[in-house]
């Protein structure tokens, strides 16, 4: 018998994924198509009946406003919120503001995909005080030295996973419907967790955007659908090929 | 000597308001027109540099969005949000959906008025089932038999007080800057409790939408500026008075 349902959405485009910019947590708007996609992800919640209780975010205004305008398109509006830093995208250190093209071709295809893809290597630190760094950004502030310069997808899933077992799962276990907001690398580390897909593995692993993937759960919070069901199949799958694709 | 800042926020115009209709807690999007409202709300805050740390709105999406959208233009939207029905806008009752020029031509001037503006006089209550009715909404299921048929601004007071009481005076007491972002009503309800206006002369207040309201209290939570202080005083003089005439 499941506890609880999950539900998990991938912000829409950003301006900068619409540029091909490694983002991480500079802190940039959705593009015009992103707001269109978080429409559309609220409309799939709707048609599907899968109406959120409560909604969990990073502090990341693309995930933010993604949730704001989906919940809005499913009449979901008035939920209760929580928002943690948690949640945010991994932090991409000194490649934060860069071309992924250009990084492609300036440091070679095998570095370009270990700092994309391997589970345990980040990028080079990014350094305090420069443009796209986070350091004087205010709702940061209480994390003093626990704010990340740079992470790799092991150091999301580090830090992801304490506010997984401490404040979305306790929702879950009250039987409510759970909407996670957030961004490629920390759904990818939760679907990690979620469906122990090893550390290979999850390299392979794309999230669409604005698509809602519904996990039902058991008493051990293990997948009842193992990988989860996609609102819109076919769109997801297409999608997920093109985010393979990025920086080609 | 200060123990936090309270702000308060009408929300913008909203569909209902542009066609002068009675809108209570029917659930009416904002109109352009308040959307651009809500944007300059947020930069006032921000030229100010008055920036909230923590959001209560009530369950209605006009509020709501209106928070939202000041937020994202103050680069504040990242703060903890907290909602209530509490903070909804006054019931209004049978009168919801109605246009407010013609029910003051059905009913006379006197009763328009007293069903505006009278402290303790509550329009006839809705009927349940009907189209502009909440009975059937899920934001108001666990209210069972305290869900409002309609109510006067003493009703208002009375139910808003415990939420001020019990979820807005500890946010406060901690030092943060809080923003109540609400109806002209809810927050007509809120000033009176502050200012400790009388019976007679809250008829009198209007709250124009859009222009953040500042008040800084005491330890005793009165405020250090009795009346509050418009982050645009000259705005928001035009505005009360064209709220006053509405329904001519």
């Amino acid at each position: 018998m499941a506890v609880g349902t999950l539900v998990l959405l991938r912000h829409g485009e950003s301006v900068w994924n619409a540029q091909n910019l490694f983002t991480g947590w500079v802190d940039v708007a959705l593009s015009e198509k992103g707001e269109r996609e978080a429409v559309r992800g609220g409309e799939l919640l709707a048609d599907a009946g899968l109406l959120p209780d409560i909604l969990h975010t990073s502090l990341m205004r693309r995930a933010i406003s993604t949730a704001n305008l989906a919940l809005d398109a499913a009449d979901r509006h008035w939920i209760p919120v929580k928002r943690d830093w948690r949640l945010n995208e991994r932090h991409y250190g000194a490649l934060q503001g860069k071309n992924k093209k250009q990084t492609l071709e300036e440091f070679g295809e095998e570095q370009f995909m270990l700092w994309r893809r391997s589970y345990d290597t980040p990028p080079p630190k990014i350094e305090p005080g420069t443009e796209f760094s986070q350091d004087a950004d205010p709702r940061y502030a209480d994390l003093g030295a626990d704010a990340p310069l740079t992470e790799c997808l092991k150091d999301v899933v580090a830090r992801l996973l304490p506010y997984w077992d401490s404040a979305i799962v306790p929702d879950l276990r009250t039987g409510q419907t759970v909407l996670v907001a957030a961004h490629g690398n920390s759904l990818r580390a939760l679907v990690k967790h979620l469906d122990g897909v090893s550390d290979e593995d999850i390299a392979g692993l794309n999230i669409p955007t604005g698509i809602p993937l519904r996990y039902d759960l058991d008493e051990e919070l293990r997948p009842l659908n193992p990988g989860g069901t996609y609102l819109d199949p076919d769109a997801a799958a297409t999608a997920a090929a093109a985010v393979a694709n990025q920086g080609r």
